[in-house]
Protein backbone atom coordinates (compact mmCIF):
# COMPACT_ATOMS: atom_id res chain seq x y z
CA UNK A 1 0.00 0.00 0.00
CA UNK A 2 1.74 3.36 -0.87
CA UNK A 3 0.56 6.76 1.60
CA UNK A 4 1.98 8.85 -1.37
CA UNK A 5 -0.07 11.25 -2.59
CA UNK A 6 -0.47 10.85 -6.65
CA UNK A 7 0.86 13.33 -8.90
CA UNK A 8 0.80 13.48 -12.61
CA UNK A 9 3.98 14.79 -14.36
CA UNK A 10 3.87 15.46 -18.26
CA UNK A 11 7.19 14.14 -19.69
CA UNK A 12 8.75 14.78 -22.77
CA UNK A 13 11.98 13.17 -23.32
CA UNK A 14 13.60 16.35 -22.88
CA UNK A 15 15.90 17.93 -20.19
CA UNK A 16 12.85 20.05 -18.71
CA UNK A 17 10.35 17.53 -18.10
CA UNK A 18 13.26 15.11 -16.70
CA UNK A 19 14.24 17.57 -13.79
CA UNK A 20 10.79 18.46 -12.88
CA UNK A 21 9.71 14.67 -12.55
CA UNK A 22 12.95 14.26 -9.88
CA UNK A 23 11.29 17.39 -8.47
CA UNK A 24 8.02 15.53 -8.12
CA UNK A 25 9.65 12.23 -6.94
CA UNK A 26 11.83 14.28 -4.49
CA UNK A 27 8.43 15.88 -2.89
CA UNK A 28 7.33 12.50 -2.05
CA UNK A 29 4.83 12.34 -4.99
CA UNK A 30 3.93 9.00 -6.22
CA UNK A 31 4.66 9.81 -9.62
CA UNK A 32 2.20 8.78 -12.97
CA UNK A 33 4.32 10.18 -15.85
CA UNK A 34 2.26 11.02 -19.03
CA UNK A 35 4.09 11.37 -22.57
CA UNK A 36 2.13 12.85 -25.21
CA UNK A 37 3.34 11.02 -29.07
CA UNK A 38 1.77 13.87 -30.85
CA UNK A 39 3.58 13.62 -34.23
CA UNK A 40 6.64 15.64 -33.66
CA UNK A 41 9.43 15.28 -35.62
CA UNK A 42 11.49 12.96 -33.80
CA UNK A 43 9.67 9.78 -32.10
CA UNK A 44 12.92 9.34 -30.84
CA UNK A 45 11.55 11.88 -27.72
CA UNK A 46 9.26 9.23 -26.75
CA UNK A 47 11.88 6.37 -26.55
CA UNK A 48 13.93 8.72 -24.27
CA UNK A 49 11.04 9.56 -21.86
CA UNK A 50 10.57 5.72 -20.99
CA UNK A 51 14.00 5.31 -20.36
CA UNK A 52 14.16 8.58 -18.07
CA UNK A 53 10.62 7.15 -16.53
CA UNK A 54 12.42 4.03 -16.35
CA UNK A 55 15.34 5.48 -14.34
CA UNK A 56 13.67 7.85 -12.06
CA UNK A 57 11.22 5.14 -10.80
CA UNK A 58 7.89 6.35 -11.68
CA UNK A 59 4.23 4.56 -10.52
CA UNK A 60 3.17 4.49 -14.10
CA UNK A 61 4.37 5.86 -17.55
CA UNK A 62 1.35 6.61 -19.79
CA UNK A 63 2.22 6.84 -23.49
CA UNK A 64 -0.87 8.97 -25.52
CA UNK A 65 -1.07 9.21 -29.27
CA UNK A 66 -2.22 11.99 -30.54
CA UNK A 67 -2.17 13.71 -34.32
CA UNK A 68 -0.83 17.30 -34.51
CA UNK A 69 0.33 17.27 -37.84
CA UNK A 70 -3.36 16.96 -38.80
CA UNK A 71 -3.58 20.70 -37.94
CA UNK A 72 -0.19 21.38 -38.28
CA UNK A 73 1.25 25.04 -37.99
CA UNK A 74 4.40 24.21 -36.47
CA UNK A 75 8.14 23.14 -37.46
CA UNK A 76 7.60 20.39 -34.87
CA UNK A 77 4.84 18.87 -37.23
CA UNK A 78 4.69 20.12 -40.51
CA UNK A 79 7.34 20.69 -43.48
CA UNK A 80 9.07 23.98 -42.11
CA UNK A 81 12.03 24.10 -41.40
CA UNK A 82 13.46 24.06 -37.85
CA UNK A 83 15.56 27.79 -37.46
CA UNK A 84 19.39 27.04 -36.92
CA UNK A 85 22.26 29.25 -35.72
CA UNK A 86 20.07 31.85 -34.08
CA UNK A 87 21.57 34.18 -31.56
CA UNK A 88 20.32 34.47 -28.52
CA UNK A 89 19.07 38.07 -28.86
CA UNK A 90 17.07 36.20 -32.07
CA UNK A 91 16.04 33.08 -29.65
CA UNK A 92 15.00 35.08 -26.98
CA UNK A 93 12.51 37.62 -28.88
CA UNK A 94 9.50 36.88 -30.71
CA UNK A 95 7.53 33.42 -31.10
CA UNK A 96 9.42 30.87 -33.27
CA UNK A 97 8.09 28.68 -35.64
CA UNK A 98 8.76 25.83 -33.45
CA UNK A 99 5.65 26.97 -31.44
CA UNK A 100 2.99 24.22 -31.57
CA UNK A 101 -0.64 25.67 -31.65
CA UNK A 102 -2.77 25.06 -28.04
CA UNK A 103 -0.29 22.02 -27.49
CA UNK A 104 0.18 22.55 -23.84
CA UNK A 105 -3.33 23.11 -23.30
CA UNK A 106 -3.76 20.15 -24.75
CA UNK A 107 -1.09 18.41 -22.83
CA UNK A 108 -2.56 19.57 -19.62
CA UNK A 109 -6.31 18.61 -20.53
CA UNK A 110 -4.73 14.82 -21.00
CA UNK A 111 -2.79 15.40 -17.45
CA UNK A 112 -5.99 16.72 -15.88
CA UNK A 113 -8.28 13.70 -17.13
CA UNK A 114 -5.69 11.03 -15.60
CA UNK A 115 -5.44 13.25 -12.74
CA UNK A 116 -9.10 12.93 -11.93
CA UNK A 117 -9.27 9.34 -12.37
CA UNK A 118 -5.97 8.97 -10.01
CA UNK A 119 -7.62 11.09 -7.60
CA UNK A 120 -4.53 12.88 -7.98
CA UNK A 121 -4.51 16.87 -6.95
CA UNK A 122 -1.20 17.95 -8.22
CA UNK A 123 -0.05 17.88 -11.78
CA UNK A 124 3.34 19.12 -13.08
CA UNK A 125 4.62 20.74 -15.93
CA UNK A 126 8.11 21.78 -17.43
CA UNK A 127 7.39 25.18 -18.55
CA UNK A 128 9.82 27.48 -18.43
CA UNK A 129 8.91 31.34 -18.93
CA UNK A 130 12.89 32.75 -19.09
CA UNK A 131 14.50 30.90 -22.20
CA UNK A 132 11.67 30.39 -24.16
CA UNK A 133 9.77 33.99 -23.24
CA UNK A 134 8.26 33.55 -26.63
CA UNK A 135 6.12 30.49 -25.96
CA UNK A 136 2.44 31.87 -25.04
CA UNK A 137 1.76 28.87 -23.42
CA UNK A 138 4.73 28.85 -21.13
CA UNK A 139 3.80 32.13 -19.55
CA UNK A 140 2.72 31.85 -15.51
CA UNK A 141 -0.75 34.09 -16.57
CA UNK A 142 -0.86 30.33 -18.94
CA UNK A 143 -0.76 27.97 -16.13
CA UNK A 144 -2.92 30.27 -13.26
CA UNK A 145 -5.92 30.27 -16.07
CA UNK A 146 -4.83 26.42 -16.75
CA UNK A 147 -5.86 25.99 -13.05
CA UNK A 148 -8.44 27.85 -12.25
CA UNK A 149 -10.05 26.02 -15.72
CA UNK A 150 -8.95 22.69 -14.31
CA UNK A 151 -11.56 23.16 -11.08
CA UNK A 152 -14.26 24.20 -12.74
CA UNK A 153 -14.08 21.36 -15.68
CA UNK A 154 -13.93 18.41 -13.71
CA UNK A 155 -16.35 16.51 -11.01
CA UNK A 156 -13.36 16.20 -8.61
CA UNK A 157 -12.95 20.13 -8.63
CA UNK A 158 -16.42 20.67 -8.61
CA UNK A 159 -17.48 18.73 -5.78
CA UNK A 160 -14.32 20.13 -3.85
CA UNK A 161 -12.51 16.21 -3.51
CA UNK A 162 -9.67 17.63 -5.30
CA UNK A 163 -8.54 20.98 -5.42
CA UNK A 164 -6.10 20.48 -8.90
CA UNK A 165 -2.73 22.71 -8.67
CA UNK A 166 -0.48 22.63 -11.61
CA UNK A 167 3.19 22.87 -10.33
CA UNK A 168 5.29 24.51 -13.30
CA UNK A 169 8.51 24.64 -10.63
CA UNK A 170 11.06 25.69 -13.54
CA UNK A 171 8.67 28.93 -14.68
CA UNK A 172 11.18 31.36 -13.39
CA UNK A 173 14.67 29.43 -13.78
CA UNK A 174 17.37 30.35 -16.12
CA UNK A 175 18.49 27.02 -18.15
CA UNK A 176 21.61 26.62 -16.01
CA UNK A 177 19.85 26.81 -12.50
CA UNK A 178 17.53 23.74 -13.84
CA UNK A 179 20.72 21.86 -14.77
CA UNK A 180 22.57 22.13 -11.36
CA UNK A 181 18.58 21.32 -9.83
CA UNK A 182 18.89 18.27 -12.27
CA UNK A 183 22.63 17.15 -11.47
CA UNK A 184 21.19 17.69 -7.38
CA UNK A 185 18.65 15.28 -7.85
CA UNK A 186 20.45 13.00 -9.82
CA UNK A 187 18.90 13.60 -13.71
CA UNK A 188 20.95 11.30 -16.20
CA UNK A 189 21.16 14.28 -18.77
CA UNK A 190 22.85 11.38 -21.23
CA UNK A 191 18.96 10.05 -21.08
CA UNK A 192 17.02 13.71 -22.03
CA UNK A 193 16.77 14.52 -25.66
CA UNK A 194 16.46 18.18 -25.88
CA UNK A 195 17.47 18.70 -30.11
CA UNK A 196 14.59 19.81 -32.61
CA UNK A 197 16.14 18.15 -35.45
CA UNK A 198 18.01 14.97 -34.29
CA UNK A 199 19.76 12.54 -36.28
CA UNK A 200 18.19 8.95 -36.87
CA UNK A 201 19.94 8.25 -33.80
CA UNK A 202 19.23 10.47 -31.76
CA UNK A 203 22.36 12.56 -32.35
CA UNK A 204 21.71 16.26 -31.58
CA UNK A 205 22.72 19.13 -34.41
CA UNK A 206 23.82 21.64 -31.89
CA UNK A 207 22.33 24.60 -33.93
CA UNK A 208 18.84 24.64 -33.19
CA UNK A 209 17.77 27.37 -30.50
CA UNK A 210 17.01 24.17 -28.03
CA UNK A 211 20.25 22.63 -28.93
CA UNK A 212 21.92 26.42 -28.65
CA UNK A 213 19.71 26.74 -25.00
CA UNK A 214 21.44 23.69 -23.77
CA UNK A 215 24.95 23.94 -24.42
CA UNK A 216 24.74 27.85 -23.01
CA UNK A 217 23.23 26.43 -19.87
CA UNK A 218 25.61 23.75 -19.77
CA UNK A 219 27.86 26.03 -20.13
CA UNK A 220 26.87 28.51 -17.51
CA UNK A 221 26.72 25.73 -14.84
CA UNK A 222 29.74 24.65 -15.42
CA UNK A 223 28.67 20.94 -15.70
CA UNK A 224 29.61 19.30 -18.79
CA UNK A 225 27.17 17.70 -20.84
CA UNK A 226 27.61 14.07 -21.27
CA UNK B 1 -12.38 32.22 -52.94
CA UNK B 2 -14.71 31.99 -49.61
CA UNK B 3 -15.20 35.20 -47.65
CA UNK B 4 -16.51 33.86 -45.25
CA UNK B 5 -14.66 33.62 -41.82
CA UNK B 6 -13.92 30.04 -40.62
CA UNK B 7 -15.69 28.59 -37.56
CA UNK B 8 -14.48 24.99 -36.25
CA UNK B 9 -17.53 23.52 -34.39
CA UNK B 10 -16.73 19.94 -32.73
CA UNK B 11 -19.17 17.33 -33.45
CA UNK B 12 -20.14 14.41 -31.94
CA UNK B 13 -22.95 12.80 -33.90
CA UNK B 14 -25.46 13.57 -31.32
CA UNK B 15 -28.55 15.64 -31.74
CA UNK B 16 -26.86 18.74 -29.72
CA UNK B 17 -24.15 19.38 -32.18
CA UNK B 18 -25.26 19.14 -35.40
CA UNK B 19 -27.87 21.29 -33.94
CA UNK B 20 -24.89 23.75 -33.43
CA UNK B 21 -23.22 22.93 -36.59
CA UNK B 22 -26.53 24.20 -38.40
CA UNK B 23 -27.13 27.00 -36.69
CA UNK B 24 -22.70 28.00 -37.31
CA UNK B 25 -23.49 27.47 -40.83
CA UNK B 26 -26.84 30.05 -40.82
CA UNK B 27 -24.50 32.37 -39.32
CA UNK B 28 -22.08 32.71 -42.17
CA UNK B 29 -19.39 30.53 -40.96
CA UNK B 30 -17.04 28.67 -43.48
CA UNK B 31 -17.86 25.63 -40.77
CA UNK B 32 -14.69 23.03 -40.05
CA UNK B 33 -15.61 20.08 -38.09
CA UNK B 34 -13.87 18.23 -35.84
CA UNK B 35 -14.76 14.72 -34.27
CA UNK B 36 -12.55 13.45 -31.65
CA UNK B 37 -13.41 9.55 -31.45
CA UNK B 38 -11.76 8.96 -27.68
CA UNK B 39 -12.86 5.40 -27.71
CA UNK B 40 -16.44 6.15 -26.47
CA UNK B 41 -18.62 2.83 -26.28
CA UNK B 42 -20.60 3.46 -29.85
CA UNK B 43 -18.01 4.10 -32.37
CA UNK B 44 -21.58 4.29 -34.29
CA UNK B 45 -21.56 7.98 -33.66
CA UNK B 46 -18.49 8.70 -35.27
CA UNK B 47 -19.92 7.36 -38.46
CA UNK B 48 -23.17 9.47 -37.91
CA UNK B 49 -21.03 12.65 -37.37
CA UNK B 50 -19.40 12.15 -41.04
CA UNK B 51 -23.08 11.89 -42.07
CA UNK B 52 -24.29 14.51 -40.49
CA UNK B 53 -20.99 16.76 -41.98
CA UNK B 54 -21.61 15.71 -45.23
CA UNK B 55 -25.56 16.46 -45.25
CA UNK B 56 -24.86 19.92 -43.52
CA UNK B 57 -21.99 21.16 -45.70
CA UNK B 58 -19.14 21.60 -43.88
CA UNK B 59 -15.81 23.12 -45.45
CA UNK B 60 -13.61 20.05 -44.12
CA UNK B 61 -14.42 16.84 -41.58
CA UNK B 62 -11.72 15.59 -39.20
CA UNK B 63 -11.51 12.64 -36.96
CA UNK B 64 -9.26 12.91 -33.99
CA UNK B 65 -7.98 9.49 -32.16
CA UNK B 66 -7.78 9.41 -28.57
CA UNK B 67 -7.67 7.34 -26.35
CA UNK B 68 -9.83 8.13 -22.97
CA UNK B 69 -10.27 4.43 -22.12
CA UNK B 70 -6.61 4.29 -20.93
CA UNK B 71 -7.77 6.93 -18.21
CA UNK B 72 -11.18 4.94 -17.26
CA UNK B 73 -13.28 6.47 -14.87
CA UNK B 74 -16.59 6.75 -17.02
CA UNK B 75 -19.69 4.53 -18.08
CA UNK B 76 -18.69 5.91 -21.43
CA UNK B 77 -14.82 4.49 -21.63
CA UNK B 78 -14.21 1.82 -19.34
CA UNK B 79 -16.88 -1.36 -18.53
CA UNK B 80 -19.16 0.94 -15.86
CA UNK B 81 -22.90 -0.11 -16.56
CA UNK B 82 -24.68 2.99 -18.25
CA UNK B 83 -27.62 3.54 -15.67
CA UNK B 84 -31.19 3.11 -17.14
CA UNK B 85 -34.69 3.68 -16.34
CA UNK B 86 -33.97 7.09 -14.33
CA UNK B 87 -37.20 9.39 -13.84
CA UNK B 88 -36.56 12.73 -14.59
CA UNK B 89 -35.04 13.91 -11.15
CA UNK B 90 -32.52 11.48 -10.87
CA UNK B 91 -31.06 12.69 -13.97
CA UNK B 92 -31.39 16.17 -12.88
CA UNK B 93 -29.33 15.37 -9.63
CA UNK B 94 -25.77 15.36 -9.33
CA UNK B 95 -22.68 13.88 -11.78
CA UNK B 96 -24.00 10.76 -13.66
CA UNK B 97 -21.31 8.03 -14.09
CA UNK B 98 -21.49 8.86 -18.00
CA UNK B 99 -19.44 11.79 -16.80
CA UNK B 100 -15.90 11.51 -18.56
CA UNK B 101 -13.24 13.43 -16.95
CA UNK B 102 -11.79 16.30 -18.70
CA UNK B 103 -13.71 15.53 -21.74
CA UNK B 104 -14.41 18.65 -23.11
CA UNK B 105 -11.43 20.64 -21.88
CA UNK B 106 -9.92 18.19 -24.01
CA UNK B 107 -12.05 18.79 -27.01
CA UNK B 108 -11.83 22.41 -26.76
CA UNK B 109 -7.79 22.28 -26.44
CA UNK B 110 -8.03 20.45 -30.19
CA UNK B 111 -10.34 22.61 -31.40
CA UNK B 112 -8.33 25.48 -30.57
CA UNK B 113 -5.22 23.80 -32.13
CA UNK B 114 -6.99 23.79 -35.43
CA UNK B 115 -8.66 26.88 -34.77
CA UNK B 116 -5.57 28.96 -34.60
CA UNK B 117 -3.93 27.05 -37.78
CA UNK B 118 -7.02 27.68 -39.86
CA UNK B 119 -6.92 31.92 -38.54
CA UNK B 120 -10.39 30.75 -37.16
CA UNK B 121 -11.16 32.62 -34.09
CA UNK B 122 -14.81 31.25 -33.27
CA UNK B 123 -14.88 27.83 -31.59
CA UNK B 124 -18.75 26.08 -31.69
CA UNK B 125 -19.71 23.36 -28.91
CA UNK B 126 -23.19 21.91 -28.24
CA UNK B 127 -23.18 22.40 -24.56
CA UNK B 128 -26.24 22.39 -22.44
CA UNK B 129 -26.40 23.37 -18.62
CA UNK B 130 -29.91 22.52 -18.61
CA UNK B 131 -30.62 19.43 -19.36
CA UNK B 132 -27.32 18.13 -18.33
CA UNK B 133 -27.37 19.99 -15.15
CA UNK B 134 -24.45 17.88 -13.63
CA UNK B 135 -21.58 18.06 -15.98
CA UNK B 136 -19.29 20.35 -14.65
CA UNK B 137 -18.05 21.02 -18.25
CA UNK B 138 -21.38 21.95 -19.70
CA UNK B 139 -21.76 25.13 -17.38
CA UNK B 140 -21.09 28.85 -18.42
CA UNK B 141 -18.20 29.43 -15.90
CA UNK B 142 -16.27 26.52 -17.71
CA UNK B 143 -17.27 28.16 -20.85
CA UNK B 144 -16.06 31.56 -20.39
CA UNK B 145 -12.49 30.44 -18.35
CA UNK B 146 -11.82 27.93 -21.50
CA UNK B 147 -12.07 31.18 -23.73
CA UNK B 148 -10.12 32.89 -21.39
CA UNK B 149 -7.30 30.40 -21.48
CA UNK B 150 -7.94 30.17 -25.15
CA UNK B 151 -6.23 33.80 -25.14
CA UNK B 152 -3.33 33.68 -23.00
CA UNK B 153 -2.59 29.94 -24.48
CA UNK B 154 -2.02 31.09 -28.16
CA UNK B 155 0.03 33.07 -30.37
CA UNK B 156 -2.45 34.48 -32.18
CA UNK B 157 -4.26 34.91 -29.43
CA UNK B 158 -1.19 36.87 -27.24
CA UNK B 159 -0.22 38.55 -30.70
CA UNK B 160 -3.55 39.71 -31.13
CA UNK B 161 -4.47 38.23 -34.34
CA UNK B 162 -7.24 36.68 -33.52
CA UNK B 163 -9.96 37.28 -30.59
CA UNK B 164 -10.83 33.65 -29.54
CA UNK B 165 -14.82 32.87 -28.61
CA UNK B 166 -16.38 29.91 -27.68
CA UNK B 167 -19.74 29.99 -28.82
CA UNK B 168 -22.06 27.61 -26.94
CA UNK B 169 -25.43 28.62 -28.18
CA UNK B 170 -27.54 25.86 -26.61
CA UNK B 171 -26.15 26.37 -23.27
CA UNK B 172 -29.69 27.59 -21.95
CA UNK B 173 -31.98 26.15 -23.76
CA UNK B 174 -34.18 22.80 -23.18
CA UNK B 175 -34.22 19.93 -25.06
CA UNK B 176 -37.21 20.82 -26.64
CA UNK B 177 -35.84 24.36 -27.70
CA UNK B 178 -32.78 22.84 -29.19
CA UNK B 179 -34.80 20.09 -31.15
CA UNK B 180 -37.18 23.06 -32.29
CA UNK B 181 -34.34 25.19 -33.36
CA UNK B 182 -33.19 22.37 -35.62
CA UNK B 183 -35.87 21.56 -37.33
CA UNK B 184 -35.76 25.15 -38.62
CA UNK B 185 -32.51 24.71 -39.83
CA UNK B 186 -33.51 21.42 -41.80
CA UNK B 187 -31.50 19.42 -39.61
CA UNK B 188 -31.92 15.53 -40.58
CA UNK B 189 -32.92 14.49 -36.98
CA UNK B 190 -32.85 10.73 -38.03
CA UNK B 191 -28.65 10.76 -38.71
CA UNK B 192 -28.22 11.95 -35.02
CA UNK B 193 -27.43 9.24 -32.35
CA UNK B 194 -27.92 10.07 -29.15
CA UNK B 195 -28.04 6.78 -27.18
CA UNK B 196 -25.56 5.76 -24.66
CA UNK B 197 -25.72 2.38 -25.27
CA UNK B 198 -26.93 1.50 -28.56
CA UNK B 199 -27.45 -1.96 -30.28
CA UNK B 200 -25.20 -3.01 -33.03
CA UNK B 201 -26.71 -1.52 -35.71
CA UNK B 202 -27.42 1.98 -33.59
CA UNK B 203 -30.99 0.96 -32.61
CA UNK B 204 -31.11 3.08 -29.25
CA UNK B 205 -31.81 1.35 -26.15
CA UNK B 206 -34.65 4.21 -25.17
CA UNK B 207 -33.84 3.71 -21.64
CA UNK B 208 -30.33 5.54 -20.71
CA UNK B 209 -30.45 9.18 -19.58
CA UNK B 210 -29.58 10.61 -23.48
CA UNK B 211 -32.55 8.25 -24.65
CA UNK B 212 -35.21 9.66 -22.02
CA UNK B 213 -33.91 13.23 -22.25
CA UNK B 214 -34.17 12.94 -26.44
CA UNK B 215 -38.04 11.05 -26.03
CA UNK B 216 -39.04 14.04 -23.81
CA UNK B 217 -37.45 17.13 -25.86
CA UNK B 218 -39.46 15.60 -28.53
CA UNK B 219 -42.13 15.38 -26.55
CA UNK B 220 -42.39 18.56 -25.32
CA UNK B 221 -41.52 19.67 -28.85
CA UNK B 222 -44.47 18.26 -30.65
CA UNK B 223 -42.24 16.92 -32.98
CA UNK B 224 -41.93 13.62 -33.91
CA UNK B 225 -38.77 11.50 -33.82
CA UNK B 226 -37.88 10.23 -36.84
Amino acid sequence: MNSHPRAVALLSGGLDSAVVLAIAREQGFDVHALTLDYGQRHVLEIDRARKIAARLGVARHMVQQIDMRAFGGSALTSGIAVPKDRRADEIAHGIPVTYVPARNTIFLSFALAWAEVLGASDIFIGVNALDYSGYPDCRPEFVEAFEKLANLATRAGVEGRQRFKVHAPLIRMTKAEIIRRGQELGVDFALTLSCYDPGPTGTPCGRCDACLLRARGFAEAGICDA
